[in-house]
């Protein structure tokens, strides 16, 4: 029997890393590289080691350099959109060239984006309304949510995500495709609660990274050697509030604060990383103009999601859809982020028993 | 004018440092040492230190023996109960000999008492009972909950709390007696979602400490070096959605799970400490026997808490306000603490979506 195959799009650490499943699920798998990724595709093809995750990759997977896609693309059953929230229209515009009809399309980009008239619109969605081929309004392109280290699914640790959809069908299709004992999809129609939490959690994260940053600007250490853990934790606990009334005001559901997309990613991201290395340089009192330079080069998906938030959360205070005391900690990281201020967590203000649970 | 003056009884980490918020507010502070103490108060009346904080104490506290408390308890306008769980009958019965009609209590200590029907016992009304002379049903006993490492607080760390009464404005009197600058209560009359997340979230600690414990176990180090972050993120997930669903079942608010008593503390308690320890020898695939041994001497409140949980959980099943399915973690927690079998973290059964949000 011929293998089935599968494609990827985006050769960085999850698109990559979203190949040991189906490679372990007997798929055939095409990994393609963006545009940036040539070196790592050369890697993979030359000595089947992914430099950045640091590891050889599956017997069945079959690197491809961009500019060769065309010849592999339509011979796949599933497409992974694998790229980061700044390469949503490149590869909405690459699916628009090479979508074959009857495809499904999962996508594994964080991030939400607010259109002109301050309407949401989900990544799914962008790449969707690039297909017309696709054909009727039946949904084709499905998401992952949930906490997720990319190098820790390609060493096939024990990991729960979601995939969603606006068709459980969909859904249900990629969670019978990916499920491995190591790996856990629970398929979700819920795209909106899922891709907010995705998003938001990113910002979040960033917050709780000042803590850090503010332990290690102390002048003195403790007598004790005490920490910040109880300030990372309340940062933590107001993130999980704030995602929770941002999903409810634009009508999702507010449990999934508390649930794997939510407290969940929120956790396993402020575990380390880039957007933890982020909110440390500005809780440690550099501007965010400063830690840009600082990070020079690094995916910093956080901002991008603290900048859409910059502008609908004006635009919902104004309609009286939300109020300033349900939302301080986002207040303070546009502030920080789009406004360039030095960032100042605002403990005083948060739990503000006006806005309660 | 004289001082104010409060009496903290149990000179334990956080009984002891509750005396920071209340000295920088102007109280005269009697930290009063339960039987268990007197080394404690010996070194903080001696030396002005505090030998399990590791930290000189404020110049308003006034360390006593237990032997000398009657003669100062009388004058304090408010008590902390500052014992564990496992000293809450210890503290109900002093309080029943040394309290004063007027004085105002709030107790730190962390579980729940299921009694002989199967019904919910929290602590401050366990301590309010043994109260006769407090008078009326009015609420004289209030709780603390939420993410509050000891010597964080001491340091005079940013820490967010909650103060939970029945009675609001003795929460409300509590929280203007404590906040401080670094110090932040927020009072609630939702004394049961409160409790419940102080109590639960120590049992959900103990899973995800499981994971450090799997993690150590492994016969090679992984090639990349991958650690187990999706795997905890994953049990802390699926223990805030245990602790929300126990919350509904037993009326009350779900939302507590994403909030500062549910995933901020589990967040907390997550960080280090013994809870984790526990859970990482149980990981290693020690029997909990065998663990107990290895940690003797140490208070573990995560056990009692799963012990409790094994008394009602059979009788939530029963009686069908509560299906296996929406609890397999607490049900691993109980066959492994309460059944002495090795602990396995149920993955393929959590978030299963009959069981869903």
């Amino acid at each position: 029997m011929k293998m089935k195959s599968a494609a990827i799009i985006g050769a960085g650490l999850m698109g990559s890393a979203m190949s040991w499943p189906l490679a372990d699920n007997g798929f055939e798998v095409f990994l393609v590289g963006s545009p940036l990724d040539d070196y790592i595709i050369r890697s993979c093809r030359d000595m089947r080691f992914h430099p950045s995750l640091g590891r050889v990759i599956p017997e069945n997977v079959i690197p491809i350099e961009c500019k060769d896609a065309a010849s592999v693309i339509g011979s796949a059953e599933l497409i992974v959109s694998g790229v980061s929230s700044y390469g949503v229209d490149w590869i909405a515009g690459f699916l628009e060239e090479h979508y074959v009809p009857g495809q499904k399309i999962i996508s594994i980009t964080k991030g939400i984006r607010i259109n002109a008239s301050c309407g949401i619109e989900l990544f799914p969605e962008i790449i969707q309304k690039h297909l017309p081929m696709a054909g009727g309004s039946a949904s084709v392109v499905a998401a992952v949510g949930g906490p997720c280290i990319a190098g820790e699914l390609a060493a096939r640790r024990q990991t729960s995500v979601m995939f969603g959809s606006h068709d459980i069908e969909l859904a249900r299709y990629f969670t019978g495709v990916f499920t491995t004992d190591y790996y856990h999809p629970i398929p979700t129609d819920d795209l909106m609660s899922l891709e907010l939490c995705v998003a938001l959690k990113n910002a979040y994260t960033v917050a709780v990274g000042c803590t850090a940053g503010m332990l290690e600007t102390e002048e003195h250490e403790d007598e004790a050697n005490a920490k910040m853990h109880n300030s990372a934790a309340a940062i933590f606990a107001q993130g999980c509030m704030e995602i929770s009334r941002m999903i409810g005001i634009l009508g999702g559901k507010r449990s999934y604060a508390a649930f794997l997309p939510g407290a969940g990613d929120l956790y396993v991201t402020s575990a380390g990383g880039r957007t933890m290395k982020l909110g440390r340089l500005l809780g440690s009192g550099m501007l965010y103009s400063e830690a840009r330079e600082r990070l020079h080069g690094v995916t910093l998906e956080s901002v991008m999601i603290i900048s859409e938030m910059a502008k609908i959360i004006p635009s919902l205070l104004e309609k009286k859809k939300a109020r300033e005391v349900e939302f301080p900690l986002m207040l303070a990281l546009i502030d920080c982020i789009v406004n360039n201020k030095k960032m100042c967590l605002p403990f005083e203000k948060m739990f503000n028993d006006k806005a309660f649970v």
